[in-house]
């Protein structure tokens, strides 16, 4: 016979009202409640009926998670954070991907709605804030990482300029002096920050900003990253060190130095961002900015869960997550 | 006003019966015709209500992937594949993440169903056969990548015993006679296979097979590859080759083996599996088989919707998609 919530309450010594919160994902429940409620869930193998559930509350029981591409690592590895934070809290997560281009992320938007989606949260790369206005999608948004575009819409991420000028900072402390960037890029709301940041740490040591060390990169791939390296090494001064965007950039970055047989970190000093593994495993390891990728997952569920269920107006909130600097063999030699 | 069928089929210079069978992703279109409706599609932005379209054929406009998981590059690189094959064809791609294990697979399973998807592609590690007569849910399923399982479900891989004899044989084309291999797995039907080929080869060229080179690999991780390696180089005789049955494991091998002061391939050769874009841009450059991953993608989803469209018996396929060895530094100093 099927276990019931009322098998699961009486087993945990609980009221229906109590199991019926921890099933549900609320965060109020008393934490020893808690625990007696999830030992008995494990116990008697209790499953929700999510279907049955979703249909008395109006809902459909899917969040789309919206992201530029999944073979990028560092959105391979959020997806499955968030795929997971939204299991927890019953739902099933939907993935758009596309590929970081404004045309992909208008498509996706005009696309979602409450016939589909409870909520979306939405990782915007090229998105315009008129965008938001055109193609309300009508379910609550909530967007993660970086993006310039001035919209009242819930938000997580790190400070990012901050976490910029850490790195850059980083490289100034360990004797660095010509350092250059590489992920300029006209419409991407991460480069405009992570360029911000680059600026204050070289204004704040008082070093020269040379336009030619700052290098464009169309895309945030690994190959973007090797052939904007080569142009800095073609330079009548290369700079001893490089500032990457991202760690596809920086992996790329780190097989033309090895191609001209210069050595990390003596000749030229990499740091990356996104703290993905691969940059923990390249010759030489990968000094990265790490963002702390679990809370911004279950952060952006959590606040898509709360304002389905206000379900009327509210403040939008900006909630910084944290990060710290991973530093390894590519500054640390 | 909208954009009708009718008004892409008359600007195609074809039947509407035409202009639908390429927007419906039928594959008996002549060329010619596809060329004129494709151009017609995109001059007048016409856009399928796929809402009713689904509602007229009793679907759900989904199909669920099931994988291990989305972190593991070939694993993301796959999934953003199907993605885009399943939009092709008019369907919301759901990701459903197992963590290799059987109870992860199981659970996935016993949840899905045709209230929520029209089929599903999944790429089981640890299922037994028990398991799809027992949690049928009842639409079609594809299998894609390795499975030892004796069932009759449809199927798309590469020879995975021919791949791995192959790069085993590379190994011994280039002079190797202590080859190791790194993956052993109980459950896993990508180990079963790609052990059967890697004895093969060593058989076909009378090489001996010490028990001690063959190591387990409990996940196919960065961190497994690492210590495998370990472990072999602190035999009193090491390899001078290694096969690892993916790139993560090979990626892992590949720092052990550098932080030992050996040279690769000089002192040891390897061999990595999936050829995923991190294994291109090593130190050195990595080995790999190369799996055609769109031609799987593609296959999978096709074979999904024939099955969908046929809607009553038929007899399983097994279709094997191309593979090639991408040979680069660490067997070709």
């Amino acid at each position: 016979m099927a276990v019931t919530l009322r098998d699961v309450a009486r087993l945990a010594g609980v009221s229906i009202k109590t199991a019926s919160n921890v099933v549900n994902g609320y965060s109020f429940v008393k934490p020893e409640n808690r625990r007696r409620v999830e030992e008995a869930l494990a116990a008697t193998g209790y499953r929700p009926n999510i279907g049955a559930r979703n249909l008395r509350r109006g809902r459909t029981g899917f969040i789309a998670l919206v992201l530029p591409e999944l073979g990028i690592p560092y959105f391979g590895e959020l997806a499955g954070l968030v795929i997971t934070a939204g299991r927890e809290q019953g739902w099933n997560v939907l993935i758009e991907q596309t590929q970081a281009s404004r045309d992909g992320e208008r498509a996706v938007l005009a696309a979602l709605g409450p016939h589909l989606i409870d909520a979306a949260v939405i990782s915007p790369e090229a998105l315009h804030a008129s965008d938001f206005a055109d193609l309300d999608p009508g379910v609550p948004l909530v967007m993660i990482g970086e993006h310039s575009v001035d919209v009242r819409i819930d938000h997580v991420a790190i400070d990012n300029v901050l976490a910029a000028r850490t790195a850059v900072g980083h490289l100034v402390e360990i004797g660095r002096r010509r350092i250059a960037a590489i992920g300029e890029h006209p419409y991407r709301g991460t480069a405009a920050l992570r360029l911000a940041g680059y600026r204050e740490a070289l204004t704040a040591a008082g070093l020269p900003q040379p336009p030619e060390l700052v290098r464009p990169a169309l895309h945030y791939h690994r190959q973007n990253g090797a052939s904007a390296m080569a142009d800095l090494l073609d330079l009548p001064e290369p700079p001893d060190a490089v500032f990457c965007f991202n760690d596809l950039l920086a992996v790329g970055a780190l097989r033309t130095i090895a191609e001209r047989g210069l050595r990390v970190p003596q000749d030229i000093a990499v740091v990356g961002f996104d703290n993905t593994e691969e940059g923990a495993y390249s010759r030489p390891s990968l000094t990265s900015v790490a963002p702390d990728k679990l809370a911004i997952a279950r952060t952006a569920v959590d606040l898509a869960r709360r304002r389905i269920e206000a379900d009327g107006e509210f403040e939008p909130e900006d909630i910084q997550t944290p990060f710290t600097l991973a530093i390894r063999e590519s500054t640390a030699g």
